[in-house]
């Protein structure tokens, strides 16, 4: 597939010519072709205007036509797998086998989705009978369900150049709930962006859709970015990215005329909590796992395991020179781009600039010119010295671990406490111990939106009870999941038909169900 | 009952004595006994601190015992009517078998969310079971299910001092869901709101819970709210009440390091369209019904229907003078404080001001000293000179309606599109008339949270499928209701847990499904 290096407005290529920006293979510091220069506002107003339109349309889709339609985006995708590969290996350093399984993530998703809105039960239909008898006034016919909320603008993720961006999670449940979708492509996977766009827009055109079903805008957060989420056309925001970009577009939307929610993914340690029992029985065990999900995908992933807690005693010494040994071991990698680069090494040497803390391992390797390659670093301190200092809970974002030693048990508890909002909280321990730490899993249950035991926090399962948020600053809104099928529920408000005779009534919630879903009736 | 005059803080009474509050009687002017000073900084830490507290307990109390609470909660309630009786009306100016009725559904609400948490099923309980043998990675065993949010701040609503104050659908649903909550009364009925506050208090103590399962504070939202929607400790809030009270309290909510969600009700006009066979069939008896409901309550209901459309003809006119000679002929009634009667007369007087707004009737008794007595008012204009005037969508807080004429369907779907977020929206038509007009369904679908047919807005059923909210200015937040159980959902949000033994999990997503609920299994 030829790129065009331009915006896709509906049917038609952007136009701009400002601020253009490259791909850049951050492993050889190449720049790739074509330009992407930034939108127009003009052409961001016609994405905006477009995607109001096509509600029209994709808001009454049944569940089968927005099935079709996530279906054909999935096959449309798998059928340029091989230009993914290419494109994007060179532009974000992963290496193809992630590419390859990061597409069928990706299609994946679509077809979960495509899966649950054909069924359809995932509308929370209630039913409400009228009682025109009961006194001392009589009860209405009540019924509701969800529906679409609007267009949604989904940022793409730098992290998952698929799964994460132009048709990853976000758009997928965007879609399936029946909103228009104006994604704003990364700027360190543009190709990559244009590729899956292209691919969707192939499918909108496929299925009849409107054009204003999908808009893939380029430009930078900052402006287009901006403009975008204040448009008022736009009901909803999904963004993956910096804790100041999140809070940044979240600022933004809640001081528009009309507020719109903003689910902002953002940034997490994910706290490792291993007791006693668990570390002296099989403390080698856990540090090769441990280390084998601190250096996945270098580090870069939400999930990564950033703060590691163990009770002071022979084995957590022990665990520690094992876990700083196979660290230490692991050579120099690519990151995805030159700023994630920037703010690991900056993240790094702000936990070096702490005298109480211990620099156990920090692999420093030459880059070549362009390289953006970095070594993996563990730092050691004791919980005293981390309640002390509230800067150690800030993220990493890539292959570096804290070790922190607590004294007891009660002091494991007030670090959990200390904790901000997390995507995950793991526990290691025996089955015993875990059913004597009501406390810390009470704890832990109230600052994450997922508890893992004697399991590593990296690899997010796509499925129904998978929840992928937690309290901020994981994400601004922690009502939420961002992967699973629970992420239609972002795109979808409650409405409530009053007195409707059966033949304007939704399907979903005509006497007799006739599409033969869940409901509650009453 | 001995009224005490002070904030509850946990066990303890206030002892602020600054900036006292007295209820007035809106219809006399009586200033009533006792004071209500403003509890103190201190005060309002100290009942977030035992809300924090109390939530260790709250969050893990099963459905049965908080089903338990919430039924002691209303037993109590019921307890002292006589004394809710006296105090209401004198305070609000309301019947008395307004008190009497909205008692009951006050009961009524704790009662139904009672049955909803011990049936249990509302948790959205999932569970995917481990496949350790799925390649090329082994699926976990991952289970969801809602969890409580945390402390809960209810502000207490003017209009409705029982079933939106105290112990009314925030705080009963907050409840439900396992969270403390802190109400700020409203000044207009401080006593009616200790008189609840004291029931609540024995029922926490009656079940054995934690004294910060409940606090009552006294003072200025401006002070005594913004400190309390600002308290770290504070997870979400609830609100009723005007579009700056409540857009003020979001604003600091969304400004605070850690955002949390404000669920404000505040301003809807609740259209009604009228369509032309209907007006011609039984224009007479549509204008009986619709002065019902816009005197109903002197007006001040949310759902109050402020605009009227319908297509200009012979039946308009007809329908308009039948309208406005029953506005015309209801007498002046009192309101519920003089804030509220100030605002009325304010916007039946922006009204007047528009030179295209013809006044078809203003009802202006004189008002006895103290007396906070209005009367009905009816405009009327035309479809043009309403979308040329965005001033007349503001809501008038009262027993005033505004006519708008329309020349022919296109038209309407004008002004329908041209509407802000509303609460409910209304179609007097045939059946076939509806069929008809489908994309005026959309429309409005797209606007508010409740669509009624051939019904009056007023009157909200407390049921499952009710949604009493919608887009803003309605609501800060359209994805949920505030009456019916789906507003349990506002105060809960998902938690995962993986690789649990089956000893440490919540019940609800044990194997077996040992309490029997409704749950999706993969």
């Amino acid at each position: 597939m030829t790129l065009q290096g331009t915006s896709i407005i509906g049917n038609e290529n952007g136009s701009g010519n400002e601020s253009p920006i490259h791909g850049i293979n951050p492993a050889s510091g190449e720049i790739l072709q074509p330009p992407y220069p930034s939108a127009t506002e003009d052409e961001i107003k016609r994405a905006c205007k477009l995607a109001g339109d096509a509600f029209d349309t994709t808001s009454k889709l049944s569940g089968k036509d927005r099935a079709a339609f996530l279906r054909k985006t999935a096959d449309n995708i798998e059928g340029i797998v091989e230009d993914l590969v290419l494109r994007a290996t060179a532009e974000t350093g992963l290496p193809e086998p992630r590419i390859r399984m990061e597409t069928g993530r990706t299609c994946g998703q679509l077809r979960l989705f495509a899966g649950l809105v054909e069924e359809g039960s995932w509308v929370d239909a209630r039913i409400d009978q009228a009682n025109p008898e009961r006194q001392p006034i009589p009860k209405p016919d009540t019924r509701s369900m969800l529906r679409p909320v609007g267009p949604v603008v989904v940022f793409c993720a730098s992290n998952f150049p698929l799964a994460f961006s132009v048709a990853g999670g976000d758009t997928a449940s965007a879609f399936a709930a029946g909103c228009p979708v104006i994604v704003k492509a990364h700027h360190a996977h543009p190709g990559t962006a244009e590729l899956v766009g292209q691919a969707v827009r192939h499918a909108v055109r496929e299925c009849g859709l409107p054009e204003g079903t999908f808009s893939l805008i380029y430009g930078s957060g900052r402006t287009v970015g901006a403009q975008l989420v204040q448009h008022p056309v736009v009901k909803a925001v999904g963004f993956t990215g910096s804790r100041a970009g999140g809070r940044a577009l979240f600022n933004l939307a809640s001081a528009r005329p009309e507020p719109i929610p903003v689910y902002a993914e953002m940034s997490s340690v994910n706290p490792i909590f291993i007791l006693p029992e668990a570390l002296a029985e099989r403390g080698e065990e856990i540090a090769t796992g441990l280390h084998g999900s601190s250096i996945m995908g270098v580090g870069q992933f939400c999930t990564n395991p950033g703060i590691v807690l163990t009770q002071a005693s022979e084995s957590a010494k022990n665990f520690a020179s094992s876990f700083t040994e196979k660290m230490s071991g692991t050579g120099a990698a690519t990151m995805l781009h030159s700023g994630i680069r920037d703010a690991y090494e900056k993240g790094v040497e702000a936990h070096e600039g702490i005298a109480s803390v211990l620099t156990l391992t920090r692999h420093n390797e030459e880059a070549g010119p362009g390289q953006c390659s970095v070594g993996t670093a563990v730092f050691s301190t004791t919980a005293e010295e981390f309640l002390a200092h509230p800067e150690l809970t800030n993220e990493i974002f890539g292959p570096a671990s804290l070790l922190v030693q607590y004294t007891d048990h009660g002091q494991a508890l007030d670090v959990a406490k200390k904790l901000e909002g997390q995507l995950t909280a793991t526990i290691f321990g025996t089955d015993d111990e875990l059913a004597k730490n009501k406390e810390l899993i009470a704890v832990l249950e109230s600052k994450a939106g997922r508890l893992i035991f004697n399991q590593f926090p990296t690899g997010v399962e796509v499925c129904h009870s998978m929840v992928h948020g937690g309290p901020y600053p994981a994400t601004t809104d922690g009502r939420s999941t961002s992967v699973g099928t629970g992420a239609i529920l972002r795109f979808s408000r409650p409405v409530c038909y009053q007195n409707f005779p059966q033949g304007s009534l939704p399907d979903e919630i005509k006497d007799g169900n006739p599409l033969g879903i869940n409901r509650t009736e009453n």
